[in-house]
This record gives C-alpha cells, sequence and structure tokens, in this order.
C-alpha cells in the first residue's frame, strides 16, 4: 500500500500554489492520497515547521511521508533533502532548520540530498521556474517516493546526519525554588502558550491543585505576575481565568479559559519570553 | 464499505491538532477517507456547531459518519457520546448543545455514551493529557466504528435520548399582520442573515417580488427599519441593495447584494435579534 | 478510473456550504475522490477564478474535472456549462468569465449548457432553492460525469465557443526603451505582484544580474519609482529589498524578499495599475 503523503506549507490557500503542486502528485501517481496537515504555518518560520512535525507525525502509521515546504531559502545553496527518522518515517524538506525538534527529540537514522537530475519536474513550460519547489522538486519527489518510482536510496546521495541545519532548543532550567522556561510556541488559535517544560519535570516540584507563581519576564522585564491554578482541563476554572495546564504534548502552558491569553494579555513566544514557576509561601 | 468521516470543528488549521487527529484516525485504519466539513466553527460555539451539522447532514450518503469537536467543556463531566439520527447517520461528539437541531428536525434514535476504558487512544506518551478529545477519543472512537472494530453498540452504554443537552431554539410568531422572528445565524462569509423563519409560513403572507416592510430589534432597540424586495435570488437587485431570499435550507434571509450585509449595517446574530416583516401601505 | 473532482470556489469553510456540496458528490458516487483546490478565491471575482485555473489546471493529469463556483449571477441567465478544454480537461463553471484565461493561453474544444431538467439535484427539501447552485447544480453535474453516469454529450446541448463570456487580456507593450504591462494579480499570501509580461519578452531586453528602473503608474500616477535587481530567486537579495523574477508561470513578477510588497508598498493589482520597466543609465 502506497503511503500517505501529509503536507505543511505557509503556502495558505489564498491562490493556486497548494492545487498546482497537488497536480503534480497526481500525476506522478493518481492513486497517492494527500492529506492536508497545514498551509498556514506561519510565513517563512522554520521554527513552527519544525515545531508541527513534532507535534504530530508521532500519531501517524509508520512509513507515512511527510513534506514539510517552508523555504524562504528557496533557489539558494540550502539542501532539499528526504529524512528517515528514528522511528520509521520520511520526511521531504528544505534542510533549512525544519527537522531540529524531530532530530532532538526521536532522532535521524539517515539524510539523502534529493538529486534534482532525477528527481526535478521537468516540463518545458517551467525550466526556468526557480521559486517554487514544493511543485517541481519536494512534491514530485516525494510522489515518486510514495508510488515506488524511486526507492528511498534513489532520492539522492545520503550526507551526514549532523550536517542537518537546526534551530536551538532551549531547555527548562530546574532549580532549587521553581522552575524555568520559555514559550516555545503558541496555540495560535486558541491563544495559549507552550512551555518548553516537561510535565515529568514540572511534576517534581507541583501537582494538580496547586496555586503557583508564574512570572513571565520578556527581554528582561517582568510582563506578567500571578498566582495560578493548575488543573487539568479547562472546564475546572471560571470562564477569563488564567490556568496552568500540561498541553497534549506533556509539556505545561498557558491558557485563558474560553478566552485567549496571548491577546488578552498582549504576550507571544520565543526565548525572549522566560517563565518561571514557583511555589507560593 | 467502510462509512466516510466527516470532521467539523473549532481548531483551525492553524497549528497541528488536526494533523495529529487524522493520524490517529489513520492508525486505526489506513484505508478510511477523512473529509473536511470545516475546522473553522466559531470558538467554543456549539450553537453554530449544531446548526452547521443540520445545515449540510442530509446531502450525505446514509450512514455517514459525523464528528463534531467542539468542546469548551473538555475535561469536565459532560458525556462524549454517538448519536444515531433517525434518519440514519452517526454523530460523535461531546453531548453539550451540538445535537440540538438534529434532535429537533430529524430525531435522535439512540445515544450511547463512549466507554473511555475501550474507546479511547492509550499511548504512552499521551496518558497523561485530559484536554485533546478530538484526537484522543472522538477521532479515535469514531475510526474505530468506522472500520468496523467496533459495532455501535460497542460504543459503550445508551442513555435515554431526553437527557441530551440542547440549546432553546426559538420559533417564528405568526402574527395578524405580519411575520416576526429571529436570526439564528449568519452566513459568515457573504454576510447574509438567516432567520428562523421558515418559506412555508413565509409563503402565507408574501410572494416573489412583493416589497415588505423589515424592522430589526436588538435588545428592544429598532436598529434597522426598511422596505425590502424579495426576491428568489440575487442577481434579480441592484447590487449592493438589502434584499429578502429563501436561503439553501428554505428559511428566510437578508442579504446585500455582493456586499456583507453584517459588515455594512453592524449587524449579527442571535436571539437578542429580532426580525420582523410586515406588508406595506 | 473515475476523475478526480477538484473544487474552487469563494464559499471559504467558515460554514457549512463546502460540506453540503461535498455530500452531494458523495451521494451520487461514493468513489468519486474530492480534492480542494481553495475556497478562498476573492468573493464574486471572476477574473482571480480565471485566473487560478489556468495556473494549476496544467498539472494535473489529462482528463481531470474542475469544477469552479465564484458565481455572483447566481439564479439570473448566465449559463451554467461544461467547457472541454483543448489539452483534456473539464470546467464545471458558471459562464460569467471564469474560462477567460483558459480559452486565450490553452483554448475550449467545446462548450455545453448544462441541462437542468436532467443534471440538477431534485430533493423535496430544496425545490424551491435559487441561490446556491454549487450545491444543486455544478456540484451534482459534475459527479455525475466524473461517475460516467453522463457522457459530455449529455451534460447538455453545445453552444458555440465564441459565445463564452471573457474578461479583457491586457497584452505587454515592447517598446524600444523598455517594456510595459500591468499587474494581473498578486500572491495574496507572500504579497507578490504578477505581471502580464511573459519571461520571453522580458529577456528580449534584460537577464539576470541587470539593475532595472521600475516604474508603477496607478490612475496615472507614479506610485513606485525604483532601480530593482532581477534574480532567479528571492535567496540572492537582501531581506525586506524588492526584487524583480520570474514567477512560476514564467511571468515577471515583483517581491519584497522575506516580506510582503502589497502591504509595504500600499499596491494592488488590476489594469489601473501599470508598470513600466527600462534599461538603467
Amino acid at each position: 500500500m502506497r503511503p500517505i503523503l501529509v503536507f505543511q506549507t505557509d503556502f495558505t490557500y489564498l491562490e493556486g500554489a497548494v492545487a498546482a503542486m497537488y497536480g503534480v502528485v497526481k500525476s506522478v501517481d493518481r492513486d497517492i492520497e494527500i492529506i492536508d496537515a497545514t498551509h498556514e504555518i506561519p510565513q517563512y518560520d522554520t521554527w513552527s515547521a519544525s515545531f508541527r512535525l513534532d507535534q504530530y507525525m508521532r500519531f501517524w502509521p509508520k512509513g507515512q511521508i511527510f513534506v514539510s515546504v517552508v523555504d524562504p531559502g528557496v533557489g539558494t545553496k540550502r539542501r532539499a533533502c528526504v529524512a528517515l527518522t528514528n522511528d520509521g518515517y520520511y520526511v521531504v524538506t528544505p534542510d533549512n532548520g525544519t527537522l531540529t525538534h524531530i532530530k532532538a527529540h526521536v532522532g535521524i537514522k539517515e539524510v539523502r540530498e534529493i538529486d534534482e537530475s532525477i528527481n526535478r519536474l521537468k516540463r518545458d513550460d517551467n525550466k526556468a521556474v526557480s521559486i517554487f519547489h514544493g511543485r517541481d522538486l519536494f512534491g514530485y519527489c516525494a510522489a515518486r517516493l510514495a508510488s515506488g518510482i524511486i526507492t528511498y536510496e534513489e532520492v539522492g546521495p545520503s550526507y551526514p546526519v549532523d550536517e542537518i541545519v537546526t534551530h536551538k532548543i532551549n531547555k527548562a532550567v530546574l532549580k532549587e525554588d521553581g522552575i524555568e522556561g520559555i514559550f516555545e510556541i503558541n496555540d495560535p488559535n486558541f491563544g495559549n502558550l507552550w512551555t518548553n517544560i516537561s510535565l515529568d519535570d514540572f511534576s517534581k516540584y507541583f501537582t494538580h491543585g496547586d496555586k503557583i507563581a508564574v512570572e513571565i519576564i520578556h527581554d528582561d522585564k517582568v510582563v506578567f505576575d500571578k498566582v495560578l491554578p493548575y488543573y487539568p482541563s479547562f472546564g475546572m476554572a471560571e470562564d477569563h481565568s488564567v490556568m496552568i495546564y500540561n498541553n497534549e504534548l506533556n509539556n505545561i502552558a498557558l491558557a485563558e479559559v474560553v478566552g485567549n491569553l496571548c491577546k488578552s494579555y498582549g504576550l507571544s513566544y520565543g526565548p525572549e519570553y522566560k517563565v518561571v514557576f514557583k511555589k507560593v509561601g
């Protein structure tokens, strides 16, 4: 059975780019199943691309092929690659930081640079196009791999896994009186903020029902300072109150119940947002 | 043949939640077909979730399974259920008002509470997660039902249909000199407003081509007062004029032609918006 | 093998219209594969609908069926049609300008008006609906054609190809000292502006690496006047600088690198935006 192709990009559906890319896939092999992971990764944001892959890949059947095209360096020397993860998935992507979280948390078994002489779409009417590798390279190569036209080895030459481009991942700091981390990312829909602190580490200090002192520091300035409850889920707190919970990846997160924490408090994410949890009293 | 899984949520595609949920479905059974109804139900809005199901379910083949996850009470005591409708569809949803319109208009034949000991995803890495039932419970259970791993009876124990949580549905009032209703919902794309007045009732008073006095009252204050034409479709009126028509569900609605009535006139929907139609002259 | 149905509309996913339309398709034939091209064509914009079809259709396997529903004249006398293109695709659409680019660039071999007495959905509960031809006419007819229930001839009577409604396409003007065109459309996601000047024509004057004087005139007023570089792709220029490139359709375009040209400079597209490229010095 052919692997499914699962796509994530920053293309949106505002114009015809996704439809052209999917047409190429179906022209390679009419039977390939295509599923959207999302086409709304923040523009040019390879950190978010990396985080989202790590968020959902593990829930798919082994052997699936994920295509991630957030590619600010399209047409430059950055490598186009297909990585094989330690847990048995393929990721087709520019090698530009998108493999950061998967490499750190699961590990990359092997990575190959796409051989453009074989695995790039050739058409008279697009031979001069240098700006749409989603359509001409990543989608096309992924479809050939999914359909069995090429083996993984035929993607192109392998290169050392430690040459994969990665972003820095910040680790939580466990102190005597509490735990300190950053906001790694947000949930841009509900406005929740997700820290880099694992439930396991957090549980060394706190338990459900605790009231916890939470300080958020942005560029060395305290921008939020409250005592918040820690609950298993949102329904336990008052509407529009702020609470602590463990998110779907078992990291610690903050939410405004039936609200939007980011908007209500003018908060965002990134290494410049430090968050400190301490016991009260 | 396996039923299709048709999904509606308020998750959006802004992050990886939909992709994780669909991965779980495909891990249960690679052959299940997934179709998006929408992931843009207004956040936490179980009324809209209920209305939309009623809008589109009837157009699908019998036996299909609809999964609706608008779930402000996730992790609380609200029931997770699978309803079987009188017209032969399944709806997998939190029992939180989402079944309101289907229950009133079609009827629920049977409803079963999902047995989490059997029909909830068990993974080491998400055993502590209480906030994502779309992935771990509704999507997983629906996939098991669609694939035939469980029968409908094996979803869990049935409970009385009259215990299903519902919102109040307002009925139109037929008076001597006209008809009075509310705006039940809008078309958030084109800005049209849809009343709770059926075409059948409206036709007792008015016919296409009539000019009709329309008054909109918001919290007892008249906010719109015009004589409007009643036409079968938009092309019959001038661009940017406001007109009355019967919508795709054969309820009476108002539109600004090639415009956006809600934006242009600052209108919205809900029981606090009363609308009165009277004969002119 | 059944053709895939590829849909583009201006419906968005904000309400249940797409789900109702897809339900009708699946009720005609459970095995038809549905793919979204986009549901975010700008509202009522038949020019954009036409342009987007031309952008992606050619990348699909021959014989596919495209359904385009941007239909400001729904319910009026405009024809509902199925066109067969010279390169072997079907387009199911209101005949309202949506076939403009395909007709000009590829050519229409034959066009047939949909016979509503046969190819329109009949249901008791929607017999009075005049405003949703996406569901009741275009989606339904396309599904019947895809499933082989009707042949192309059974869509309805053919009519002369030169009766197809089209918009005016502006051609670039090649002058002695440079080349003049308009912005045909934008990339609404990344904010790039796409001209109607082909790479072939542009290459008669300019080559990669050139610095080129670019003037943008809006309604006879110069709104942009800069010397810009011409590069194969975005990575060659500084972030936030403006550059010239050839786009994925091999037309000349302008971009702000890792930015949004339209937003940064208050620019848009249409025949009222003239753009002139001249050699420097």
